[in-house]
């Protein structure tokens, strides 16, 4: 049964560098190759990248999307989720993951991670963002150095 | 591609009687064997009969969930989304459904089919609500006489 | 403390008859003079006519909006919350209040209703809609002839 | 009219330390004394010794709470509204606010940091997040060195 899968969430920006691009894509690569469904925000940038990966593999991948429409989906989505909620759908992709693989550095990753952070899901970042407060680094967000490295740490904290 | 497949939203009570579960079974088996993709609550009573109707058939579930753990999905489920929206959560199973069937008459059906009928996303009725408005009868919810009519008559009102 | 005071909220179209706006404002201003404060969806027809009549009597007006910006409130709004969340803010227009005044009947004004019988928060209809269920009568919306009588059935129903 | 007054946002953990309470509290009794209505999240820590010093001077304070019961705005709320949506009710927070104040450092305030970056509402930060990405530091959060001067900057940058 497929709710037996694991789900992890990719996240970042709907526009992004071309090294992001490929870091996503080898990401929903790995993804789908040890059976894992991909979630996401389901537009473009690092999400499309990362479901054309999934789905060059024949992974599922599903897409949590802030308009009403389904067809506002990259066409890598298989499960289009149409909330209508705007940006508040981005609690939405990390709540339904079991871990979570932040790739690049938008403000809206920003907010998935700390969404993650504060309900225990643990963030792998690939060339993502850094934290400190009050100085100090925080070091919750885990890195890894390639794609392979991200999944790899994403399905070892998968624990929920 | 799955993300070419129709969507309908069963969508009735997390409780529900013997009558309605076994309409809400043979709806989820003819959606499944339709090959159409089921969206519901991800609840019991109505949405765990539709789920297991589908289920027996191959089909794809997804349960969009109001609280925060996949885990509270039913077991026939197999794309469980955890919103931790509470009942909001209603409005993301209309709006990802090009139609919705509505199988018996609890409130939280009742606030579905608002949504439903103010985005025009059509509504099926099985023994469910009937609406009328300053005495005069509403006939915007289309019945239906068994769960093959329904199916019938949602794929036919699924065009968007 | 404000925060002692109670919290009505009006339901109804964004688009409205003018009797429905008469009702409306005089549910407003009736609210107002009893020291209520009125909660609303923050746009036009029903919303705004109530808004008009609660602020005429220096009542103090919330509008819980659809969109991102504040300044799509109507003018007599004097808490705008811009939420973004479409019509999910449905839901926040009800658990806010402890009592509901339906006025009208658009689709919008239905789930609304779905979601107080649910929550089981009081609602007063003016005008509004009427259900069945199976073919029984479902007399959980509490009629009332006048703005006045909505007003104090609201009032002594607004116990929580 | 209470509608053309300025909303600023404030938030933090709902568990603080003695020095950020004494810094929210300065905050919020600033707020007040300019005629500007604070917004929150509606529960202890810093979100209550921003209210409370709101109060102290007769502001206006709206808490944006995460469950269901408006009685679990702390006492210094005035405007309580039940979103129900857990912390998806941080985009409200920030979307309702023409600029944040940003005051120590939990997950969730990271989190709504993320959101109002991305939606172009300016951040002012008062002992809080530092961010860089790819190792080059973001000074989109802008420093404060008191309350005073947090209060100041935030309606300078409040144009929206």
């Amino acid at each position: 049964m497929t709710n037996k899968k694991r789900f992890i969430a990719v996240i970042g920006g709907s526009q992004c560098s071309a090294e992001e691009a490929k870091l996503a894509e080898e990401v929903g690569h790995e993804l789908a190759r040890q059976d894992v469904i991909l979630i996401c925000g389901g537009l473009g940038g690092v999400m499309a990248a990362a479901c054309k990966g999934a789905s060059s593999q024949g992974g599922t991948t599903i897409g949590i999307l802030p308009g009403d429409r389904r067809q506002s989906a990259n066409p890598y989505v298989q499960i289009p989720i149409a909330t209508n909620l705007g940006e508040a759908r981005n609690v939405i992709v990390i709540k339904s993951a079991q871990a979570v693989i932040a790739i690049g550095g938008s403000y809206g990753t920003l907010s998935e991670i700390g969404h993650a952070l504060r309900s225990d899901i643990p963030v792998i970042g690939l060339n993502t963002w850094s934290l400190s407060r009050n100085g100090q680094p925080d070091t919750s967000i885990i890195p890894a150095q390639n794609p392979a490295e991200a999944v790899r740490k994403a399905l070892s904290l998968a624990t929920k």
